[in-house]
Parts: C-alpha cells; structure tokens; sequence
C-alpha cells in the first residue's frame, strides 16, 4: 500500500520552516507497513492546492496532506477540499464547543474566525483534534484515502497517533507487523555490521533488520511481518518470533545496547541513578556544559543532577575541582592525568556520588600533532574508582562536543552497571 | 521566474533523514529574486526518477535535483538524466583527477567506484565540486535549466554558492536587488509590527520589510527590488535607498536591536568582551548549562569565558556561588534576592568581570500559583553593578530553556553598552 505526502503552506515554499512533519510521519507509516512513495510541497492557492491533491492521488492510494488549516487561511484548503469532494460546508457544533472550551480554559476571549474553523465539509469525517483548534478531515474517493491535518508539529502527531494510523491499519493493513528496537552507543554501523553478519545470515525471510544511525549512536530494528496465513494468534506468535530474535541480537552485542524503543541515553543514566539513589556532577571543559543541557534536557533531573562544573580555563580547573596546578604544567589540560583529577575533584568538591568529567580539543583551533582536534579524554568516577578514556572524534567543532557528550553518557551508564 | 526543488532518494522517503537542503536552498533562491512554487521528492527507481523530473519541469523554468548521487547509487540518476536530455556519457579527466587528489591527500586507497563517480553526461555543463567526489550537473531544454547537485548538505551548499547562484543570477534574474537584515531580541513578532506601522507605511513600493521569527528573537529584512529601468549605477543606487531605510528601522527599534546579517547574540556578546577585555562566566539553575553551552559552541570562547556553575541543586549555589542559605529560605531559589546573591557570586568566586545568573521553573513539575512553571529570574553582573528581571514563558521546558538562554544573554548585551 502507498502513501503520498503533501505539504500546503508558503512558509515551506520560502523556506522559513523545515518540514520535521514528513520524516516522522513516514516512520510512523512504515511502522504499520505502508511505504511513502512520494512527498511534494504546494503554496497555498487554490489552483496549487488542487493540482497537488490531483498529483498525488495519481501516485498514491493514501494521501495525507499537512497545513493550510490555521484560522488566518484555512478557508482556502478546506473549501477547496469541499469542492474536490463535492462536499457543501455545515456548522460542526462538537469542534466548536471543544474549541469554546479550550478558550474559557485558558481564560482568553474566543477570536471571531474560530466559527470559520468549527466550519468543516459534510462529506468529511471530522478528526476530533483534542490539542489544537484545527480539525481534522477524512475523505474517501474510488477506494482511496485522503486527509487533511493541522501543520503544527504536535497536532499533526495528536491526530496521526490516534485516529489516522489506527483508521489505516484497519483498512489497509492486514497483516500483523511487529517491531523491536535495541539502542546502542559508542560503534560506528560498519563496525556493527560486521558483528552482526552471523545474526543477520540466520534471520527467517519474513524478519528483517534496520539500522538506524544518530550521531555516536546507531538504533537496531527488528520488524517481522507475517508471512503466512492470519489466524488468531498470528501476533502473538509473531511478537514471541520477534523477542527471540531481539534476545539473541541483544546478547550478540550485549557490551554495546544500553536501552530499547524510544529511551534515551541520559534518561536511562538517570533511570538507574534515582534507582541507586546516587546523585551526579559534571566537570565539563571542551564539551561547554552540553552534558549538563543534555541531562537537565529533561524533566525530573533534579532528583539526581547536583549541578555541574564548566571549567573552560584552567584556573577554574584548579580553583573549582581541585586539580593541581602542576598536574596541568607537566601534562596538559587534555591529559589522562588532569581529566581523572577534574572527576575526583567534582566528587570531592561538588559533594556527588559519581561525577563525569570531560577535556579536550574541540577546534577548529588549538590542535597539536600529539594532540589533533578532536582528542578528548573522559573521565568518571564514584571517588574510589576511576576510569579514564581518550578519545579521537573528528574536525568538526560542533560534532566533537555531541559525540564526547554521548561517550561519557555511555561510560557513564557501563560504569553504573559494573 | 519560477523554481521546482526535487529530491531524489529512499532516505527521505522512509523519514531516515529530515530534508534540510530545501529550505535553505528556498531562501538563498529568494534572496536572488527567484521563487519556489514545489517540492517534491520521489526514490531513486528510473521511473519514479522520470516522472518526477517531468513533473517538475512542467510546473517551473527551473528544477534543481538534489541526492541520487553517491557513489553506491549515481548510475540511475546520471544515467536517466542523460537519456532524458538525449545525452551519452564519457569518462570526465579533470573530475576524475580531483577525485584522486583528494584520496592522495586523506591518504586512502581510491575505491573502484570512483571511475563511475567521473563518467558524466556529455551534454551537462559539469560544476565542479571541491569539498566532495560527485559532481553538480547543468542542463538547458527549451529555455529551461535542470541542474542535478549532491545531496550531502555542506557539497550542496558549496555548489549553489559558488556555481548555480550566480548562473542562475544572471541567466533569469536581471534586475539588482539588495537585502539587509537586522536581528532583534526580546520581543515578538506582532509587538514589533505594531511599533513599525508607520514604518512600513513609509517604505515605498520596491521596498518590503519581512519578519522571520525565531524563539525570542525576531529578523528583520528589508528587501529592495530595482523598479526603473536597469543603469550602470542602478544596484548601487538601490543599496543606498536600502541602506537609508535600514536606519530608519535601526533608529525605530533601536533597543531591540543586536546585531545585523549573520550574527548571532552569543557572538555579539563575545565580539564586545573581545574588545573591552572582559571576562564572563555564568550560573546557572533552570538553563541547566544551556547557556554556556551556546557560548561555547562558537570557536574562540576561551578567550572570554573562564566558565559555568551549574548549580541545581540549593547546596551547590550556597557552596560554589556562596549564596546565603537565609536567602534561599527566604525568598526561595526563584526569587531576585536568590538570583542577584547567584550572579554577583559568579563575580566574586569565579573570578570574572561579569556574570549571567539564572534561576527559574522549567517545568513540568515545580509550579505553583505563585511562581508558575516558566517563572525565570535571570541578573547581570560587574560585581559593582547588578540587574535583575523577571520573565514568564510558557509550558514546554524545551522553549522555556532557550527562552533564557536568549534573554540572558540579551540582558547582558545591553549591560554591555551601558
């Protein structure tokens, strides 16, 4: 089954937003096994508006259309749908007292154009958007499927998430899908690869792995489809497939999985810590504080996060963590030495349980043939025990700070469990 | 004129990497006076390559193709875009030399496929690309251009700075026109336009001012478009009239103001601590090290900022900031008495000549009626002189944080120049 995806606004067109929409919104569709074929962008006139459903419903059976549905516009893509559909438009009362609602909730005044927004094509089945004020349309023509949906990133997934996958599913797909996902750190997708050639020879035809790379991080998918007849127990059989497989995948590089499905590298750190009740510091040079924004990125790290250290000069170095002066003269501000200093200092210091420390050369500038851009030492300790690695990323300034943020995350986390 | 972004590729199809490419492709075709009125992205089967090219030259007098290039997949794209332009291919020396320049200077063997990466078609004006191995292509048809370009985003941007822009500038776009951009903070997008009314009512036809808004910080561009009849003088006169109006506009606005074009506040920041040979450092609670993160992510910060003290939790404000814990008890974290101890702390015991402070409720959690959740307190600090304001934002404890991110920073520019 195929899907095309249409995006309807200017603000794509001239470029001022990226469109974030599409992406997420073919994972989801691959997820429950419809494949997108296809995407295009039109502004927002009618004619533009109309050759682009027109094109899209000639490449597709599906067709999911984001945006031209706020209050300033959303006469245009509506009417226009009404009319493509040879549907009149009617008053819907139920989205206009949700949306009612909504304003005596938030204490402002109702905005006149929210009657035009309550105003929806007969011919539609009205998506109940309980996050925004945009309804959202579900039209059927010869068999396929369009639908209209609000551009606004959380909307979109509201109604994605609740009424338009399932809708799909049950209409176009009927074969049992599912999907495991195992979360590593700290090797490339080549070297992963060459681990798992065995594990990926093995696996049955109708079982299938992904890999899914971030940077310093790589997501493995298994997505199993049912190959044979559906009967009742079909899923169930197919999900205990799919765990065996994720088990056997997880033990064959078990020194590199640190979570599954949608964690997080500091939420599964900050998992275990409020599990340990062991509170946490950071002593960060070269990464600026980007660990301490990762951890405290979110919500509840105050139960275990104390605060963190940015020691970008050596005096704070010194003055801060405790690190000896000479220490520093003999060996360098990135050295094994001054990073396990800057750790046991934060414990000391800092009054943490464990404490990540971090130094190194981010660049463009103040690399050395010993010491390129890119060396980063890593350092985490409870205060008896220390471990300290180097590291070598690239050139890149920017990338240098995420990729040693998600290695002392992954130290970190090993470090944890040892 | 009129311009059709395609992509080609399963990777975006399949949602594996958000397209970026278009959006700034869209506003540096903008800025040259050529509008986007499509997108669309197809996967990279010759069919689906075909019909998508079709597509496009159908709705606009300039296609420009980016992906389908690399070196695992390049046959189908150049291959069908040969045939479609009735072109054979032939072995290309000087692309192929530059190839082998570059393996010889990263010192790795040259793979095999490189050959294939060098086989171009004939008819294509080839662009050379100098930071990576495919070629960006130029075809004519009719009047019309397609041009083929790498989709790895910094060889993308290479190529339609230093080849298709100007091509493109001069084939279609013969009338000058002339931007300049001013970056304000610490306001939004509707109280801005209400201050600038008379403003735009002033500004004459060939004159158009748009906003582009960002989280805390609004852009302001003034294009102008040449009107008359094109003289030798003509560009040179219009950037005065532009230059006039920008003024105008800085005069207007003049304390929302930071900076013009391309800079960002943390650079301005930085570029003014440079000069006055001043030293920074923050502390930080709710921003969690955001702050210094931004600070750090530009190269040269070392030379003003000695570092950070995230303090989240009240322990480490009393001990590293010497916060009075009667403070805290007092007026809680959150507070002006709090957040002014914080900032002239910074001072004293970081040993900066200036300080940024932050306190405040990121949220989810911690809210009360009192100080709900997007309370911030943030304060600037000489160790003389100290301010300190209240905002509050919203809901999200994503925005929340580069809200104060930006005000704080905002708040010390102006510190700067008083």
């Amino acid at each position: 089954m195929k899907a095309h995806l249409l995006t309807i606004g200017d603000e794509i067109l001239i470029g001022q937003i990226v469109d974030t929409n599409s992406a997420w919104m073919s994972r989801q569709l691959n997820l429950i096994g419809i494949s997108v074929n296809g995407k295009s962008s039109v502004g927002d006139t009618r004619t533009d508006i109309i050759a682009g459903i027109e094109h899209a419903l000639g490449l597709a059976d599906i067709v999911l259309i984001t945006g031209g549905l706020g209050p300033t516009k959303d006469d245009i893509t509506k009417k226009t749908l009404a009319d493509m559909f040879g549907s009149g438009m009617s008053f819907h009362q139920e989205t206009f007292d949700r949306i009612s609602a909504y304003f005596q909730k938030v204490g402002r005044p109702m905005p006149p154009s929210m009657r035009d927004q309550a105003t929806l094509p007969d011919q539609a089945l009205i998506l109940i958007n309980k996050v925004g004020t945009a309804a959202g349309m579900w039209f059927e023509r010869d068999g396929k499927v369009l639908v209209s949906l609000p551009g606004v990133p959380f909307e979109m997934e509201y109604l994605m998430t609740n009424e338009v996958l399932p809708r799909l599913k049950n209409k176009f797909v009927a074969r049992p899908i599912v999907h495991r996902t195992l979360l590593t750190a700290g090797e490339g997708e080549s070297a992963i690869a060459r681990r798992l050639e065995d594990f990926e020879e093995a696996l049955p035809d109708y079982i299938k792995l992904a890999y899914l790379p971030a940077l310093g991080q790589v997501r493995l998918r298994l997505t199993g489809v049912w190959p044979g007849e559906i009967l009742a127990d079909s899923e169930a059989v197919l999900t205990a497939e799919v765990e065996k497989y994720t088990v056997v995948l997880r033990n064959t590089i078990e020194d590199l999985v640190f979570g599954t499905e949608t964690q997080t590298l500091q939420g599964v750190v900050g998992e275990k810590l409020r599990a340990l009740k062991r509170t946490l510091a950071t002593a960060e040079s070269c990464t600026g504080g980007y660990i301490s924004h990762l951890i405290t990125s979110e919500a509840g790290a105050s139960d275990f996060f104390v605060g963190s250290a940015v020691t970008y000069s050596n005096e704070m170095k010194i003055q801060l963590l405790g690190v000896n002066p000479a220490t520093i003269a003999n060996f360098g501000a990135v050295s094994e030495e001054t990073v396990r200093e800057m750790a046991e200092g934060t414990v000391k210091n800092l009054g943490s349980d464990l404490a990540i420390a971090v130094s190194g050369i981010a660049g463009p500038a103040g690399g050395t043939t010993e010491k390129p851009v890119g060396t980063v030492w890593i350092s985490v300790s409870n205060g008896n025990r220390t471990l300290a690695s180097k590291f070598v990323f690239g050139r890149d300034r920017g990338k240098n700070i995420q990729m040693a943020g998600v290695y002392a995350l992954n130290m970190l986390n090993k470090f944890l469990d040892q």
